[in-house]
């Protein structure tokens, strides 16, 4: 019958909306995403509010089992697909969509906050964010850095970039696994200090293009935004990688070119100490003359 | 006591959250901002829903007395201001918040659905979007081109361009007023195929620099998103400069490079009778040698 794609916002079981709310109550068959990005409460606490028996859609469930479990049913019955954010934020659902699609399933979409729409609420504006990059959990042997050239060109041309945090959640854990038991390691949330520790290195040690400037170019480091709890700190890359912004998730904004207006509302996020002037030309001070150029 | 900046989404008077609705409700005064976007019902609808008289904020009170009518209340007084979309997406209502603290006044911000995170509809990812450009009526004199500069820039990136569309809400009727009255225009929204026409003469007959061609970029449509009239056209500027979309709001995407996930949900839209060949390379086709080595 239909697929509904209904995203929940970002806080808690009331930021979904109105009619996202009534399609849930009507629904046959309700699944939550929930390896993407993670909600402020608990599973039983949005049960409570739907009356209504939630199905967890792991990474598994979605690429594996999703025709059989997902939209199977939904040829015949309403079947709600709850999704952290906004809908059309992760591929994953772009993907879930057009396989219900291709089977003549009806999806119906219910759009939401997303972390992209709330970053804004730091002050800086959403019209002069670039490219969305994604950072990865380094290991010892492995450290992408895939994200950096996209910075860059962001910030080259004035604006800001938003740095989605790695999320690890029911990692196999391969010491049990040889050992012949099914375990998956705790869920891991990558952190603006972890992220800003990184992003030094990228550019101190591995990649020295100058796209930012560890002491000089502001950053904001978001944490848990939309929840009551919700905390935004202001501060070099250096002043971040010390901070500590609580529980997850968190983000992290690389600043581009900022105007005053978004100026005047970044300083009260400014970090204790930080030494950072809020002068608004962030875009140019650490681009050789010869980007500054072009 | 507090203001309350809510989002109401995109749609009709269910696109606003459960938590918005609780806190209207809660509001001694609500007022309404009305002229950066528009919702697809009327103030009444709204009323009748939340059961509360509604003051509509149009840029004169949000300019001028936005001290005397909104602020100073809020001291005392449960404000709610209620947003099209997202609070945090247009430049004035941060001037608000801002003034708003300056005097506080507490503030608390209820997000909600954007035309920024809705354009992912269309099935382009909001990760690989840029600079979000507006695109302002013309007139015989006056014929500004400050958006294809980043519109440029976006595309030599590989990133998509949303363009906000243009809208004129309670201009000054000059031929009245010089008679001694005080009228109004009728408000009016710039439409997809008007954006078009625009992009065609600023690039073949004003700027020339090859940010698209349109004979080839794909572009895409928006109209209503969020709505149950929703309409998403796709196909070159060409194709959609005599595209009909139906009613307001109106907004266009010029794209960059494109992925075949998001080329695959593009697909469905594709405008009758258009010569698009989805191609991916939609980011080089219309740059010059000089460019592309870049």
């Amino acid at each position: 019958m239909t697929l509904y794609m209904i995203g929940l916002g970002l806080g808690d079981e009331k930021d979904i909306t109105v009619r996202g709310l009534d399609l849930v109550q009507q629904a046959d068959m309700v699944f939550l995403e929930a390896y993407t990005s993670i909600l402020g409460i608990e599973k039983e606490r949005l049960e409570a509010f739907y009356d209504k028996t939630i199905t967890i859609a792991d990474r598994g469930l979605v690429e594996n089992d999703a025709e059989s479990l997902i939209l199977e049913p939904a040829k015949s019955q309403k079947v709600a697909f709850l999704v952290v954010g906004d809908p059309v934020c992760a591929t994953t659902h772009t993907d879930l969509m057009l396989r219900a699609k291709q089977l003549s399933i009806k999806v119906e979409m219910v759009h939401n906050a997303s972390i992209m729409g709330a970053a804004g609420a730091c002050g800086l504006q959403l019209y002069n964010f670039g490219h969305t990059v994604s950072i990865p959990f380094w290991d010892d042997k492995w450290k992408p850095t895939s994200f950096y050239e996209k910075v860059k060109y962001n910030r080259q041309g004035g604006m800001h970039t938003l740095c989605l945090l790695d999320i690890k959640v029911k990692e196999p854990d391969f010491d049990a696994m040889m050992k012949g038991r099914q375990k998956f390691l705790p869920p891991r949330y990558m952190s603006v200090q972890i992220a800003a520790q990184q992003l030094l290195e990228v550019e101190d040690a591995i990649l020295q293009q100058r796209a930012y400037d560890g002491r000089k170019t502001l950053c904001i480091g978001l944490a848990r935004m939309g929840q009551p709890t919700q905390k935004i700190v202001a501060g070099t890359l250096q002043e971040l990688s010390k901070a500590d912004l609580g529980g997850p998730l968190h983000s992290l904004i690389i600043c581009g070119e900022c105007h005053e207006l978004e100026l005047e509302v970044v300083k009260e996020f400014l970090v204790e100490g930080s030494t950072h002037q809020l002068d608004n030309n962030t875009k140019l001070e650490s681009l050789p003359p010869s980007d500054q150029e072009r």
